[in-house]
């Protein structure tokens, strides 16, 4: 369908971000190991965050690879890059709380505002209108994007897997920033980053989640998504 | 990734729609008027509709393969399954109007609402929660899913392209009616029908299409989803 050279493409003039030390906030959840564990895999420098040193310690210590633990102020502290990755309900207390630490750098936000109730997940959609919305009103000094929503965690976390066959939609206001995220996308095997709009559209982004744990259950997948024609 | 038959499982067990008359409000739109011709050259009965019967049968007469072509009304009578693929500022006056010509059909909501300005697309959020919620508040006597939302026109409509390789995200509270909708999707080569959840996350899906837009912009491409490891 494509007339382009469909896998390189997206990369094609994207900055080196190997240099580039990578905080993960809420490092020790499963999404933040699991990028965790794939960043260092693939050579980036990584420092997990959580609320207390002793955890991220731990976590590190298991993850291997060079990944060190931290607190959160200390991982955002040391990163150029901060990935966002506490659970929605402490979202906003996490980022007020590391608005100095955090001024300067790239943050991004890969939290799902989702609520479960016995028919499954739901969107909650943020007074902001999203989490990464949520997180630039907070951080006004830091620059803010949105990404890695749609990795299954299951599939981040296990050693068996070399490849992650998913693209991540890179949102957010600043090309650069954009093109720095999509690079580091780009270094774990299979993955892509594509860009997919501005901040004000990462609400459906987010809540997409909601939709791929109903493709979940009914097919018993760990569904993420592609890009077609790109 | 997966240990699935991954191309086969999402239509296993799905029933046979061959025979069902497939009705396309709206299908003089280069949307309805996509899923038309592909539909029809998948050997479905087509009828298209339009707020005139002669706009409709203009559009049919241009398409061939046997579509038809009537006022929205005499389409949604003599369909089996209706696909709405009305502009999002048409959608409740019109569904509104066809309460009874809809009753005991299966409609398929694949309206995206969306406002545009000088930034590009962004998500409008109805009072219902989405296209299709209102789509089932105005018609209680109808079987309302949702489905479509990510499909470009313009492929649909390019007569050298012979596979649409795109996932189709069918939305719903009822399995009979989204069963039927993923089977009226695998009809067109190339494409899967997946169930994506239920109505109340309908939103997120079709204001995706804002996201779809600027990775069109992006990339010069018509950008489709794959859902992996289905």
């Amino acid at each position: 369908m494509s007339t382009h050279d469909s896998v390189t493409e997206p990369t094609r003039g994207l900055p080196d971000v190997s240099e580039l030390v990578v905080g993960v906030l809420g490092g020790t959840g499963d999404q933040g190991r699991g990028l965790a564990y794939r960043l260092a895999k693939a050579g980036q420098q990584v420092v997990i965050g959580s609320r207390t040193a002793e955890r991220a310690e731990t976590a590190a210590a298991e993850l291997g690879l060079g990944v060190r633990g931290a607190d959160n102020a200390t991982a955002a502290r040391e990163s150029d890059i901060v990935i966002v990755a506490v659970p929605w309900e402490g979202h906003a207390a996490t980022l007020s709380g590391l608005r100095e630490e955090l001024a300067g750098k790239l943050v991004v936000d890969c939290v799902n505002p989702l609520g479960f109730d016995k028919q499954g997940a739901y969107a909650i959609r943020p007074e902001e209108g999203s989490a990464a919305q949520q997180a630039a009103a907070l951080l006004p000094d830091s620059r803010v994007t949105a990404a890695f929503h749609h990795l299954s965690a299951v599939l981040l976390q296990d050693p068996a897997i070399e490849q992650i066959d998913t693209d991540v939609m890179v949102l957010g206001e600043d090309r650069e920033a954009t093109d720095t995220v999509q690079a580091l996308a780009a270094r774990i095997p299979g993955m892509r980053g594509i860009f997919a709009g501005r901040l004000r559209n990462a609400h459906q982004v987010e809540s997409l989640v909601a939709n791929l744990i109903s493709v979940n259950r009914r097919y018993k997948a760990h569904a993420g998504l592609r890009i077609t024609d790109v």
